[in-house]
């Protein structure tokens, strides 16, 4: 399969943080950032994939500053990195206050999708290549995350 | 105020179909789609008006053909016209189908969103000015809908 | 088929406005009134084709006040005309204040469902005729309404 | 304060059963019905006291035949019997079935609903009087409900 | 079949009162716990009957006290008795304020399910047989419990 | 502040998985599960520091096998180590298969939640002694994992 460039699969979604969705601070609740991040993920590796595909791992996520009511959360989704069947996916999200058009950055998280087919079965994927000086970034640390997640698997392996 | 570019609160949203989302035939409900419309053109309306927007009309929401569990829809919305204080907000929703790769037009939708202050009532909003082709045919043919929607109210008014 | 008066498939709802229904301001979101007013056309479109249906456009929603936590929202909807597979549904909403006893008229709108059959494939419905006064003035109205889609969808054709 | 016909804050209430909301048999999850029966409940009761109230208990809930997705559930949900703060709701589950057009009693239930102040303290409701045959059934043996209902509180008191 | 230990199916459960989940004094809406009370009382009656159960009805539920936003809700369920196919779930709910540690009752509530096949047809069930205190007084007092529903559904067969 | 025992927060949770939470494998979506050690974290985390507390980061969620419509999900959390205002929280999701009455490991997680005040400011919260032979595993780990989480957000800071 010939390699793609990660501009293929990118995907954007956008949320508005309504109170409902916020804690009496009235900054938004984990679980709900987390639920944006697997949709935007799923969504992303099937696009790469062109079919279904599972979730792996969370191998991370980093709420580095809160959003709040009224804001809007803009999410970004690319196919960091491709193993056989496996996808590492990178999501990136912002927080834009409406009233100083600023935006910062919220949470960052690195998701592992892997393809199947109709068993269920793992299911090879084309592999991708960066264009953009942000994805060139992302694409080339791809084997230290890698080399740390399996070092962490095995510290986690008496459990 | 300036007017501003089409491109300045340009939306997009990408979700994934789910088997609850769809009847038995496997096709969405109208009622998913509309709550992504309203989503967007209240996000589109408020990156325009930075600041609190509300739903005044939904002018028309065509569904020109279905889409399936496992389509990914992708919304774009754009403000196509603007009054003193209200904004047309135009909604195109499309369906990927992921295996094929190919995309179709699966619903088309105009919103009358209106700006509003602390006290809820109506606020002033900045024009807009097209730059692609498409906006540009949006932005020319916004009279035509405007004296549409005026001579429907005038119709409706013996309610 | 025969047609059968407009109060077999009326269909009545009611729902408490919730605060996680409202906005800062208290009043309720389009996108709730929507996704009740999509659901009861859902039903009284079903009830009166006696089998599934799907919506085909939302022809028109005018928000002319809004609704506020504490209230109920009162929604009536009759089959206000028919085609041949196609039912125009009214659907009006009340809301009543429950502390002073009154109503006032929220939202109107007008929805397009056709009559699918297994297969998906658009199927016969029964016409409609109007008993009461205000069914009488929505009925005879109906074809105002009609000429009015067709050139709004003629105008809308060049997207 | 003047006793209210029962025809007062009669509630009426319409449903479509999806098959989100059934188990593999098609059949309706009885939490799903609990939720419409306490929604209508707590409308009914707040017409009645025109304001707040709580959920003091749910004194049965029987459900006598199944719902299917694609029926419909009617609910209808009327005040039995009042007594100084509190008001005992019926509420009755219809379904219908929409091909047929046949319909048949699913659910029945009996909610006691308190009347609260600004301060969350019991207040005054005014009572009721029945004017259909079917209300005053309902109205005559709810002394015979009340007895049942406090012989069973002193049974569980040992808990 | 050999009767069971009520402590195999005790079922536990815990979860946040969030804002959303509560009214305008922060007191969680009745309906909310009774979601939670369905849900448990299914699952421990299918842990019991190792396979599908259905509600037959809700016997009681007393709400004694409120639990309010920021609260953790304690459940806990065991089977109080079993008849031929059908099993009384009794469901506990505390509240635990988090600043003050204390728990107090909020909720109490009997449930009775049946066990079904593979074609919805009532099964078997094994018995229970208690071992703690409290299982002791739960288990001792069932024939009296039965009694009164017996006496209630008698009384409320005129309708 | 004295250290408590890890059996003090320990929580858990019990979830029914339904259709609906499953892709057309009848396998569940790792957003729900997600969704569940979320909550669970949230709650464990709460009753150590006794208030408020936020997500800092997820530091990994391992999907080992995948549970199925008709399973039961059994979460229990503890705090496996604490910073100063940190907790470092383990959740581990069993799959009770209903008929066979069998248990497997579907996911295990790891979450970093730190104690909040009023202005939502990190907190100090007490430490945790282990009392069971698998807390000792977990709590004795701890340094190891805290090491790898500093050296992963190092390699991550270019972003
Ligand atoms: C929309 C709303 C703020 C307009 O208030 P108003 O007192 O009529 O204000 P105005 O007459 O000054 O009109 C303000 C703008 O709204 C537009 N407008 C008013 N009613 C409208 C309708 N039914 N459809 C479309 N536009 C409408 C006007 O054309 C005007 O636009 P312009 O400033 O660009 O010329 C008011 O009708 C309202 O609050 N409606 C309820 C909105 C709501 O709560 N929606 C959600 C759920 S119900
Ligand atoms: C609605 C639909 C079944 C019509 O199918 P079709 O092949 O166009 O069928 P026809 O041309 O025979 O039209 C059937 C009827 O629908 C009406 N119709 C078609 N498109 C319509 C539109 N955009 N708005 C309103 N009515 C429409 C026709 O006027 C006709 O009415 P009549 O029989 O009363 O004269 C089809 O467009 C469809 O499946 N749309 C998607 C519906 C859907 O899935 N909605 C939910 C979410 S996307
Ligand atoms: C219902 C509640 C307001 C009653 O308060 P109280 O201090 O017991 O008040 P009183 O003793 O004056 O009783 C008030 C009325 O409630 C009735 N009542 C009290 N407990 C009841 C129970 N468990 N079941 C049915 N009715 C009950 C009394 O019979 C009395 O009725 P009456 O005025 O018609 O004679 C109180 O128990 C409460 O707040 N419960 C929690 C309600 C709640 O939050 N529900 C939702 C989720 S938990
Ligand atoms: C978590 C948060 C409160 C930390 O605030 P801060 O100003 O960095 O505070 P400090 O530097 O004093 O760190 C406080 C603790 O958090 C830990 N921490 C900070 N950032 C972290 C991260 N990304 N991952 C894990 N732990 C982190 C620190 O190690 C420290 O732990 P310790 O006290 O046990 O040694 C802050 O980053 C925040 O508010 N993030 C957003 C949280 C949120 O809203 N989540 C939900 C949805 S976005």
């Amino acid at each position: 399969m010939n390699a793609v460039s990660m501009n293929e699969a990118r995907t954007i979604q956008t949320h508005l943080v309504l109170p409902p969705d916020t804690n009496h601070h009235g900054s938004i609740f984990g679980g709900k950032v987390l639920a944006y991040i697997d949709e935007i993920a799923g969504i992303t590796s099937m696009k790469h994939a062109r079919g279904n595909t599972v979730t792996a791992s969370i191998d991370s996520v980093d709420f580095v500053s809160s959003a709040y009511a009224g804001d809007v959360l803009e999410l970004e989704a690319v196919v960091a990195s491709t193993g056989r069947t496996s996808m590492e996916i990178y999501v990136r999200v912002n927080a834009l206050n409406l009233v100083t058009g600023t935006t910062r950055l919220t949470t960052e998280s690195f998701v592992t999708m892997v393809a199947i087919d109709e068993q269920g079965k793992p299911r090879e994927v084309p592999g991708v290549f960066p264009e953009t000086e942000a994805d060139k970034r992302l694409f080339k640390t791809a084997p230290g995350r890698r080399a740390h997640r399996n070092a962490k698997r095995s510290l986690e392996s008496h459990k």
